[in-house]
């Protein structure tokens, strides 16, 4: 049995979400077709993140198991083969250890979130950003970022959904910059709650609208309550970037 | 009457180009469908440049003659909400003095031809890059580039269908450079025949797979024979950037 690290690039748009669902198609049941397609195997795969339906990835890990004997390039080849016409690419494939796990081990995610501001409506960018028609303050939104950044109870920013025990998590980057009408806001943190970054955006969102003061953003973060959040920025303007793993 | 200069942005993908055509969807029959919504007017437009089947815009200028008394923003709003869901939008609008031509007046065009070099498919990128699999040098294909930059005849770099008069062209760059596994080629002259961008980046990209050297580059310029060419690159990699127009 080998533990095969995949590095996956996806367009988030024709799916329900990266994990496997009873009520529409999915990243995981795609690649998990396609293993059993080259393999023979019915595996479960693990993913260092969560993305909802729409969200896309630049470089998603995930891990398989596979006992058949098989050299990493060929798996890559032959599911990349097996993915198509699916938009879905295994980017790198890597022997791991038994004990590596792609979401266990994950010492760090980071996301994009790209916002086109323009009167015009989107082209090459349709379902690719999150549309602003009104005009944004790129820089007040970069300061009202600077307020979450650090060690927060993220309740506020966090989806009714969300399954994780501890609300409480350290952001270490929530950077907003522009270039032309394109504004790009890049976060890291080892982990993040369902919907964070989205409603983090989404109330950055309302400060570059001039809605919000930097006050209130850091009011809404210290009330702890999903009721004080501005906004959630729709899911067609986040990337998944990289997952950080130790070296060894 | 009044001239409208109108910046365009499309995604090329589902039209046979931007000219009117007999056989299928263009880019000028939508924005003339629209302009005749919006006003009752016939109009034809007049574009700086002709885009292939495929090739995408990021900033096309164009322009039409409309007698219909209506403010630059109103129409492009007008025409924004009439060109929905083509991908196709109106990112400027301006009023210009009658003998201001989009083809005729235009000092400088620029594009944007841009290559995916890796083994894996394409996601988000499909239909919007020249996906190349095998290993291409980026500085070789730079090096290669210089040969062509300058005043020369590009006999060889044209289409059959090409209907300029004059062969005698003066590329003012053609600059290569990678970033990752995208390999981005830049493209600024006062004019452009048919297919040269596209046959030069499809000539480059021999040199890049190690096949031609810069030599072979500069005799098949000298050649001033399209027989001479290497290859011609895909339309989707390409991109209209932007035309350049005198201050007044």
């Amino acid at each position: 049995m080998t533990r095969f690290a995949l590095t996956l690039e996806f367009d988030g748009g024709p799916f329900m979400g990266l994990q496997r669902q009873d009520h529409g198609p999915s990243i995981q049941a795609e690649v998990e077709r396609a293993v059993r397609e080259v393999t023979g195997e019915t595996v479960t795969m693990h993913s260092a993140g969560r993305t909802d339906s729409g969200v896309h990835a630049l470089g998603m890990v995930s891990h398989v198991d596979i006992e058949k004997d098989i050299a990493p390039f060929r798996l890559m080849e032959a599911l990349n083969a097996r993915l198509r016409p699916q938009p879905i690419a295994v980017l790198a494939c890597e022997p791991k250890a038994g004990d590596w796990h792609a979401r266990f081990s994950c010492l760090g995610r980071s996301y994009l979130y790209r916002i086109r501001n323009r009167r015009a409506p989107l082209t090459l960018d349709r379902g690719r950003a999150w549309h602003v028609t009104r005009p944004l303050d790129a820089e007040a939104m970069h300061r009202a970022a600077q307020v979450l950044v650090g060690r927060h109870d993220f309740t506020t920013f966090r989806s009714v959904h969300c399954q994780a025990n501890d609300p409480v998590k350290t952001l270490d980057r929530l950077d907003v910059r522009r270039e032309g009408d394109l504004i790009s806001i890049e976060a890291e943190a080892r982990s993040f709650l369902h919907h964070q970054v989205r409603s983090m955006v989404g109330t950055l969102g309302l400060v570059g609208l001039g809605q919000w003061s930097v006050e209130q953003v850091a009011d809404a973060l210290a009330a702890r309550d999903r009721a004080a959040l501005g906004l959630n920025a729709p899911a067609q303007g986040l990337y998944f970037v990289a997952a950080k793993y130790p070296d060894i």
